[in-house]
């Protein structure tokens, strides 16, 4: 028995299914392009084992174990670090155990349909996760994860990424990325500059965060002019590790174009702790399109990640911190928020904004019709709880009949968990090529435009957009 | 020719058409659980004859009659009962002819789907219904009433009903539960604690009520401390007649975990009926609170049903009063409305609390992701004009990616009328055995596993859910 | 090779495909009754020749240049008219060249079914437009072109069109109009009454409209009585030149049933531009709740298109004006909205409204619960970017189960591309007759309804909401 189907997620229909295999047949094999993710670049750098089963599948993995703790198993005993000094469980077998007993939990979902894929394809696993298998699971992975061949490295270059793009705060020293840099391996892996802690006034320490980013840019930070410099002299820095683009996670999508004196003014609030929540949010949108007028120099694709209510649980914040698993989608509106950020900088065609939501209902209201008229504008790939069959099935439906495939930017595993990326870029293929097959059994697209425009979804496009 | 088609609401494609038959085999015959819906407990009580087939069919299903009214059809002319004194259409044959006639505006709607399934299945009729065999259906079901098998205690029975809850009001005396409890049938009907009579400073009567509520209860209803006790007492005295659940029928999800001087004060000013709109929406926000931590104590299920506008036309509730087809669903936001509640107990693995929706939008970005985290949360079946075919799909499409199967339910049939159970919890298992033949057929999920969920979904989840 | 596959947008199993096609031969030749849309009525009062290619499929149509404006393709360049004075490509071959070599940004889009229907079936071409072909399609089209069956009246003709609807405003004189009813030619082209440049005060030069009203009407327009009769008498007029309808273009669904005093007071404010812009929505609101009493009066049907936000971009609107690919959907809420319409006139069986929308979510939430209660109230088809394969698909999807298909009023083309009519109804034809082959073979209509209800899609309902 194998763990996964060799048709999974093609089309049912005898002949749609042999021309979406045709289809996935001539695009499995491209490289992996990964422009936006959250992997560990010291992973890369210092290249060591990873350490067990359970840190390398469960505990980073916030898809996984907020599942078992949706259905009561306490956050603690998944061993998930507590930042409130409670005891968490550290012995990893009994993390996994846990897991395995409570698999039945992730059916449906593409979460079980990642792990079967690094279970099989990764571990040469082929039986079924479950509290019967859970030991033999873990002495299994665990001993090949003391294979060199299971090293980070080694991994990276047989699950064929041509290029992992990281994400790395204005304030890091990005230390890994140089030593990535400066060792004898080839594998590519950039840098992207996510300067949230500098540019919301509402993150934690962000007067603080200020300070230090003038210090690490020579830049006088305490005044508008001179904060906006430091940016420049940071993405600088960050386009030196390779970065080809900056990220902006914000609460909503609102941009702002406020004259500068303005901007400078609300800058001074945001410094001296005294902004409202709403000149919080309008500053936020300021930078936005600050960062977009520096890109038009620089060159930087611009990111938006927008919409979601981080942290949702007080009391999970509390005890265990960011991301874990309690960030949830909310309504995000776009027509008005992108309106000052499109009127300064829409129509210019040598800029590339990709714009994300996790708010599906914008798909074909708001963000195909924006994507298929402005210039600068693309839209990203389904996101987070999105990046699943449905999930784009759902994208390509809504969006491909208003804003075509060229405003699109192929896929984004946005991943912080290793060994999902060949998963996840598999399930995007399948799903797109399921997709360009009924296109063509039904009479909407050409075979050989298909084959094309699968190509295109897969591969060209990420590196177009991204300028990789 | 027979009305229904064995093989309906499957999958086209031959072979999945056969896996979703053969899961639904395996689960058709199961016992209807039906722990949410709105049958009079007196039919059982009384065990009377139905009077006629347009009391039977017409009158008191306002899915049916709205949609004559919505093409011209006076709803006098459909015996509805008015509450303006006017005078309506006392001959069920001519009601009936109106209805038979006027059939073919049900063309692809659940109703018809529903309904054809009672005639063919309950009545033995096997020629559609239409102004030729109205007269013929009449005699026929009318005949059918008069006999001992078709009265209601019979055809729970017959239906297979294992459990079937109905819905009472808070100052309800739960007398036809009584007379259910003290006869010799066997039949298991509880009742669920419905409080926004008392809760909802907007009811009719709201102050008079609570004044009765004390009455009912003993309690000194006046004061913020007598009325919670109050609650807690008349949960008890539900519980004793089976409720294991309460249920909230709010504008909006909005909850609050004020402090209980606040709550006190506001509850002051409900009474005294001097609420603002939003201060009456906050105080029936803090109650949802309030019976979670009740339901803390003595365990009932918590069931939110939010978003409905209700009574829209003006003139309809004028001359017809509630629940006459123009309740009309409404945007609904849960990510922040939640949030006091679930900061206050949503972390509670010994909680339950159900939240349904009728805006479709919430599924995949609200409540999949709540559902998917909140170990308190589960997420109540598609409602009101949701639970149809296409109405089921999207929800399991929406939701299972993001919070599986055991963060759902199983299904509600939510109904007034009787003799619809039946049929409601068929398309509900022929959907969801057409979804999962669906994922089976596309590697999403094993057959064992399918064959595993078809049964949780339409057995154990709802005993499990509801603490049957 | 054919551009257009026989089989197109039909289900891909073969059973239900062959039922689709028997459902669509029974519809494929029926009339085409376009009674909304927006063709320029003057092509069939003079019926000259179309004056070259480029003018004829890319310059006037907005689905098609905007798309290649999004990728960077400047408006100038494809000769769509400036209206700040600014050159504009005046070559319609190097216009026609530079949409051919982007024609692949098309794929997947309606408007490349479209023109690909259109080629093959109206200019009997066979091979894909591309850079290779743009001068053998250039030179083939525009000889067709200077042939007189190729004439707007001859087109008219052979495309089968039993009526077509264009849209005038109410301070059109209807010259155009006037011409074709006094031509030898049989054609039936009737106009449509849209009074937004007097109804709307925050339209360019709406005081000056009034006034120009009240000239053309011999009403004293500088009262609320005198405007409100001066819209009669122009209603009347537009009749007389057969308009059946009106329509109104808001940017919410807001309606408004104030006191005639307070109304009047209003509409002073809009004459002397001291309107807030909630005033100014609230008087667009109170005008469509007149115009629907007028409508009790002389039978004219009340369309209303509201929800998109008009000119999004700044600069494109300077440079080349309206309509121009940038007016995106916004969130619309109905359910408040239309509520005090509907108290006013929803429940008069006598009047047809007929509500569309840009925003996909209020389908299933809003629309179809409305209309399937309200007499008054149709739901329009998918509208703009919807009138598309899986827009139609949705909107059925949505809509049917709880409106039922009898309160929907068939297809509208909605064009300005007037080639694009026939390809338009066949698709909602192919997009109906596919839906209904599911639910047939689904076991959810029967297929002699199934047949009844395809001919009423595609024919006999617009005809009758319409009143043609």
């Amino acid at each position: 028995m194998k763990l996964t189907d060799p048709d999974r997620l093609f089309p049912v229909e005898s002949a749609v299914r042999t021309l979406a295999r045709e289809l996935y047949e001539s695009v499995a094999e491209l490289p992996i392009i990964s422009p936006h993710g959250h992997c560990d670049p010291s992973w890369f750098a210092k290249n060591e084992r990873f350490p067990d089963p359970a840190q390398l599948f469960v505990v980073p993995d916030h898809y996984v174990f907020r599942m078992l703790v949706s259905q009561g198993v306490p956050m603690a005993d998944l061993g998930v670090p507590s930042v409130d000094g409670r005891a968490v469980e550290d012995d990893p077998r009994k993390i996994w155990r846990r897991f395995a007993e409570n698999y039945h939990l992730l059916r449906g979902t593409p979460s079980s349909m990642w792990l079967d894929h690094s279970f099989e394809h990764v571990f040469d696993l082929d039986e079924r996760l479950s509290a019967d298998t859970a030991d033999a699971y873990y002495d299994h992975i665990d001993a090949k994860l003391a294979e060199d061949a299971f090293r980070p490295r080694a991994l990276f270059d047989r699950f064929g990424i041509e290029l992992l793009a990281t994400t790395e705060s204005a304030l890091d020293d990005l230390t890994w990325h140089k030593m990535i840099g400066d060792s004898d391996w080839n594998g590519r892996v950039v840098t992207t500059y996510r300067p949230d802690n500098v540019v919301d006034p509402e993150f934690e320490g962000f007067a603080d965060n200020v300070v230090q980013f003038g210090a690490l840019t020579g830049e006088d930070t305490s005044t508008w002019e001179g904060y906006l410099q430091a940016h420049r002299v940071r993405r600088a820095f960050f386009k030196a590790y390779g970065a080809t683009a900056s990220d902006h996670g914000h609460a909503t999508a609102r941009t702002e174009d406020m004259l500068q004196a303005d901007a400078a003014a609300l800058f001074s609030k945001a410094l001296a702790g005294t902004c409202t929540p709403d000149e919080a949010d309008a500053f936020r949108g300021q930078m936005l399109t600050e960062m977009a007028r520096m890109s038009l120099d620089d060159g930087l694709v611009l990111q938006i990640h927008p919409g979601s209510f981080r942290n949702h649980s007080a009391s999970v914040f509390a005890g265990f911190g960011r991301d874990k698993g309690f960030d949830i989608p909310s309504q995000t509106d776009y027509v008005h928020a992108l309106k000052p950020l499109l009127d300064a900088v829409g129509m210019e065609p040598s800029l590339t904004i990709i714009v994300f939501t996790l708010d599906e209902t914008s798909y074909s209201r708001e963000l195909a019709p924006l994507a298929g008229a402005y210039p600068a504008l693309r839209l990203g790939p389904p996101w987070w709880f999105f990046d699943s069959n449905e999930g784009i099935k759902r994208f390509r439906e809504a969006t491909t009949e208003t804003c075509g495939f060229y405003n699109t930017v192929g896929f984004n595993d946005d991943t912080r968990a290793f060994c999902s990326i060949p998963a996840r870029h598999d399930v995007a293929r399948r799903s797109d090529c399921a997709y360009l097959a009924n296109l063509v059994a039904t009479g909407r697209l050409g075979l050989a435009d298909a084959h094309e425009v699968a190509h295109d979804l897969t591969y060209r496009l990420a590196k177009q957009a991204y300028r990789l």
